[in-house]
């Protein structure tokens, strides 16, 4: 060995691999994080600004930025195509054209995209939340869908731009369903001439028998009926069998809904699959116990493209919390081969509980055997997000935006970007 | 004449339309304001969304929000696409297609837009500055600029990614070239690792023998040194001959330069050529004193689009309290012609003085014959367009957003959207 400090490449700034960063604040490494972006996102608030309550950079900060003060890591804004495990390599693409950049560890976090589970046809009518592109994209079809039912001169074709579908029960849908309601009964109100707003339908279409599926069934029980008193429909035990730009069909019965959101499932990224190893049917590496990848101890995979399993067998959920525990137990394992202190040689996911909000004073939250919904939990939720979010700027504004909506039920940024086309104009 | 109230169409939903509608709130008509966007933007902030400082939301805001509670107005979100005055109708493309909506009064106000003057080849290499989504894409490019230098590896292009040209030096020009200096110097201070951003050449290219032609010549003296304390290389005199994708001609030579901006002139929109009545050079409609339109008196020009002159001879200048006082003073001339107070047959622009901000603590402001720069005249600046902007909501945002930029040297929305995809890749 050379007497330079080990190289670390992290791949993905999202929590899994910024925590991993951080952590490693003091180690004899040098580090290299790469990611596509040049921000770190903090996603649990994305659907805030698809449903235009917030404004990109409120939920957003640049790595180099979070980071400038640690001097031991570099950030690069760059593409990683794949990893080449024998040679110690990532392909990189960026500005400049391909390289290739060694490690000796290699941190792979790249996370999750919506997926469409071989029915890819259906992802410009349907398009996911995933990255601030995606969330102004939402937000662009959603305000034009009231625009364009305000000129629709054909009554069919009025109550089709009135009707929306958020497929999938889970936290991401439940949050766009109760806040699109809410802005159709209360934000827009008394600003159309030819339609009344509060008759859009907003419906919630869920494949399995409830919604928020990992939540106790009590409290899938509240959310529902808090969905409802908010004016959405929710339709469980309906699983879509087709998309297009006129509505979709489930039940075997056609809906004509001209904005439909996919918020029904994710598949891990796509780099998982370079490194040769078994992966789980949403395409995430099965990693050992220690996070690391099985026959290559210097690489380890953290956030949502692991897939770990808990003492009981029930999976590591896909939540923010956890991508930051395994970011930083990746980071103590690295440490302690280099020669720190040993660290337990498996990852131990600590459950602080579950929390998914629904729309204005409605949310449910589970913490242990501590169950709330309603205001409570929505303040908590509330709290909560806040206290969570980086930097001390976006905190402010963020609160500011809140208390603005929450007294005068307005949201701070309804401004439609790029003009009035749809990608899915027929 | 029938008992229907007279109906006002109002073309822009800038400063002269929007103003013009508000004027109109308890006059006996039916006004529809047409615009091609769903918002009223505070254009003299645009140049702060393009560096990052503000994000979009935030200095703009849905017009049926700021009109919802006058009740004789309907916002529609169409484009006009052609004037028809003999028929007293205009033609709109909105997402039901074509259609044509008569008018007794028509009031156009669809501004102006920035132009090439036969270089519209120079367009995708030199973007300009007019709309939100201009400002977000020079945001991108002027970020992006900095992370291809960084990764670049041959020398030269690094220095052509780390150079800046702002091609115009009015009041845009300025503004961009003084921040954009700032952001090189301050906001990118020790986060990046190859490259060192305040290495950065920002050069501010002007035809004309001087910056702010506008001011008084002490002004633009004075304008010109604070811009080269900022840090910004002023070149005067300097027709710019070539623009590509690698950088610029002037005065017989190339100068490499990543990232060009086009500050250098705009002509108004092309409505106005639909009137069949005498346009200046710019494309600006001849209006009569009183704003109408020659042989229309129904058909009112108010804002960017209008070319007027004051008593001495000079135009009236294309600025925000420009535009307003037009729409109301077209607001008046209707209400005069259905029945109200007299009205003044020629509109009189009244100057309350010029401001122009070039960075941090650098400003310049002529009230009458009080002139300011400097630290004082930016104090003068921020509180006067702080006062202008539209909702309090933007303002505390706007506030905040300032505050701790002064303090820190951060900006609000450093995000890259969009990808690193440039249009003018080559």
């Amino acid at each position: 060995m050379d007497d330079r400090p080990a190289h670390v490449v992290i791949v993905g700034g999202g929590f899994a691999g910024l925590w991993a960063a951080r952590a490693l604040a003091r180690a004899p490494v040098r580090i290299t994080l790469l990611d596509r972006g040049n921000h770190h996102l903090f996603q649990p608030l994305l659907y805030q600004v698809a449903t235009a309550g917030l404004s990109a950079p409120d939920i957003a900060a640049p790595l180099r930025r979070i980071l400038r003060r640690q001097r031991n890591v570099e950030v690069q804004m760059a593409t990683v195509s794949r990893v080449d495990a024998q040679a110690r390599e990532v392909e990189l693409e960026h500005a400049g054209g391909r390289r290739r950049l060694g490690y000796d560890y290699l941190v792979l976090a790249t996370g999750a995209t919506h997926a469409y589970f071989g029915n890819e046809h259906w992802a410009p009518h349907a398009p996911g939340l995933k990255t601030l592109d995606d969330a102004l994209e939402l937000r662009r079809r959603l305000l034009l869908a009231f625009e364009r039912a305000e000129a629709a001169t054909d009554p069919a074709e009025r109550d089709a731009w009135l009707s929306f579908a958020i497929i999938g029960g889970g936290p991401t849908g439940v949050e766009l369903a109760g806040t699109l309601a809410e802005i159709a009964r209360h934000t827009l109100e008394r600003e159309f001439h030819n339609i009344d707003p509060a008759r859009a339908r907003v419906r919630l279409v869920e494949a399995g028998p409830r919604v928020l599926s990992a939540f106790p069934e009590d409290l899938s029980r509240k959310a529902r009926r808090q969905l409802e008193q908010l004016g959405v429909e929710v339709l469980t035990g309906a699983p879509v069998e087709d998309i297009d730009a006129r509505g979709y069909r489930c039940d075997g019965r056609f809906v004509p809904a001209r904005t439909v959101v996919w918020a029904a499932g994710v598949s891990a990224s796509p780099l998982g699959s370079c490194l040769g190893v078994a992966l789980d049917r949403a395409g995430r590496v099965k990693v050992r116990p220690d996070l690391s990848v099985p026959g290559h101890p210097e690489i380890f995979v953290a956030g949502d493209l692991a897939a770990v399993e808990r003492p009981d067998g029930r999976p590591v959920p896909g939540v923010a919390p956890a991508a930051k525990q395994m970011g930083r137990y990746v980071a103590r394992r690295i440490r302690a081969r280099l020669g720190g202190r040993a660290v337990p040689d498996r990852f131990a996911y600590r459950d602080y509980g579950n929390l998914a909000t629904i729309g204005r004073m409605a949310a449910v939250v589970e913490l242990g055997a501590w169950r709330l919904s309603g205001v409570l939990a929505w303040w908590f939720w509330l709290l909560a997000h806040l206290f969570f979010l980086i930097g001390f700027r976006n905190r402010l504004v963020v609160l500011l935006n809140w208390s603005v909506a929450y007294w005068t039920h307005q949201r701070a940024a309804r401004i439609i970007l790029g003009g009035d086309d749809r990608s899915d104009r027929d």
